[in-house]
């Protein structure tokens, strides 16, 4: 059943007022009286709704629905902002994957170099993506999307993180290989987990530094050597897959 | 170091031959005399090589190397037909992810239809990538793709795998979770898997019968409902999380 993100507070009529939302209700998926979708208003709760009226694009709730398919833990992807349209990949991949913060910062090595207003356009680009991303994978959040236009402030977000890890690809190479498992394991429910990559030049060691000077961690991926935008698929399903998929043994 | 993939026997001097080899070596890499590279020959050893003349492509081995980024199992993704060049994203992906073979099928709610001609194409395009991929990931092989135009000759290939699992979203739904880890704790060094995916519409019930009735197994992967070509990649990542990342605990 189609599934659409409503901003504000759950309410048992509501009236549709977003554009793109009443756009894709109406003209795309032709929703007529009585038809039945899941609405998601800002509590991440899915609710069955029935259309009231089409013509005034009213709802009525029907039923609170239990499905939650949030990752139990929080997780954050950080990448070093990567060329061409990656970061748009990334935002439609992460979503998928279950992360609930998409986060780009200009890296040392990052070859793009991206302005106040350049970013502007891209948030609310990346934003769409992550929207359309959760409605299609039934997510109860959308991901929110942060691009850092200076690295000073996002090395001051990685205090507000219970754990924050460095994918770094020299771990791999001297054979680490334990941590990420041994990391996960300790995890618990409702923590906060910021993942950080690098552009396609990878991480510069004064950036290694200075993460760890905040708390982060090196962890090795596995002994191949992966793109920029492949080591966070990797990530977050490594992620779903330990707390998911083997928690329920 | 650059790696190249080297047809045939490995030899203590080796001739380059292949035209796109030699041509990323000597024109975009521009190689001299005295340069190092690794090479890898039929049997997936990595060996440092060093330029004895660049204008004749020689090359002398000095050193066999001990490096083997392989997956202890020996993983194919098999994917009903999917639309667009999704195919060629899922070359490079699961080339990175350490698949051995990729191998797609017309599946009955596959949107395309590609005849025996149309496939021969597609099939060099996707070696290309494949080729590529496994280079810059350093892998020791790199992953055969078949294409198979007749469904029936995909099921008879079912047989030679020691495992099928076939990935089915219905699985996640009904809150199947534990399937892929246990089976996966399950598995030996050396074993061959077989994991089906179905192409955007999903996997027909008749071919769920028919998988089954090969031995195939349904499998989910999490609760978060995951595009056609993305479930291939969380489904590489939790294999080499589970039997590359664990088992090193």
């Amino acid at each position: 059943m189609q599934q659409y993100f409503v901003a504000g507070k759950a309410q048992d009529e509501v009236t549709i007022t977003d554009k793109d939302t009443m756009k894709h209700m109406f003209q795309v998926m032709r929703l007529a009286d009585g038809d039945e979708v899941v609405l998601v208003f800002d509590d991440h709760i899915k609710r069955l709704a029935k259309v009231l009226d089409s013509s005034s694009h009213r709802f009525q709730i029907l039923e609170t629905l239990d499905s939650d398919v949030e990752l139990p833990v929080d997780v954050t992807i950080a990448v070093g902002f990567p060329k061409g349209d990656k970061l748009e990949f990334l935002a439609q991949k992460t979503t998928e994957l279950g992360a609930n913060q998409l986060w780009a910062f200009p890296a040392d090595w990052s070859v793009v170099k991206w302005d106040g207003k350049k970013l502007a356009k891209k948030g609310d680009k990346l934003a769409k993506i992550t929207l359309g991303a959760a409605e299609q994978s039934k997510r109860n959040r959308v991901p929110e999307v942060t691009l850092f236009e200076k690295k000073a402030d996002f090395l001051a977000g990685l205090s507000s993180f219970d754990k924050v890890f460095i994918a770094y690809e020299e771990s791999a190479k001297e054979g680490e290989t334990a941590a990420l498992a041994r990391e996960l394991s300790r995890m618990t429910a409702g923590e906060k987990l910021l993942f950080i990559f690098g552009p396609e030049g990878g991480i510069s060691p004064e950036e290694i530094a200075a993460f760890e000077a905040h708390g982060g961690q090196t962890i090795g991926l596995g002994p191949r050597i992966m793109r920029a935008e492949t080591a966070p698929l990797y990530a977050l399903s490594s992620i779903s897959y330990a707390l998911e998929l083997q928690k329920s043994n």
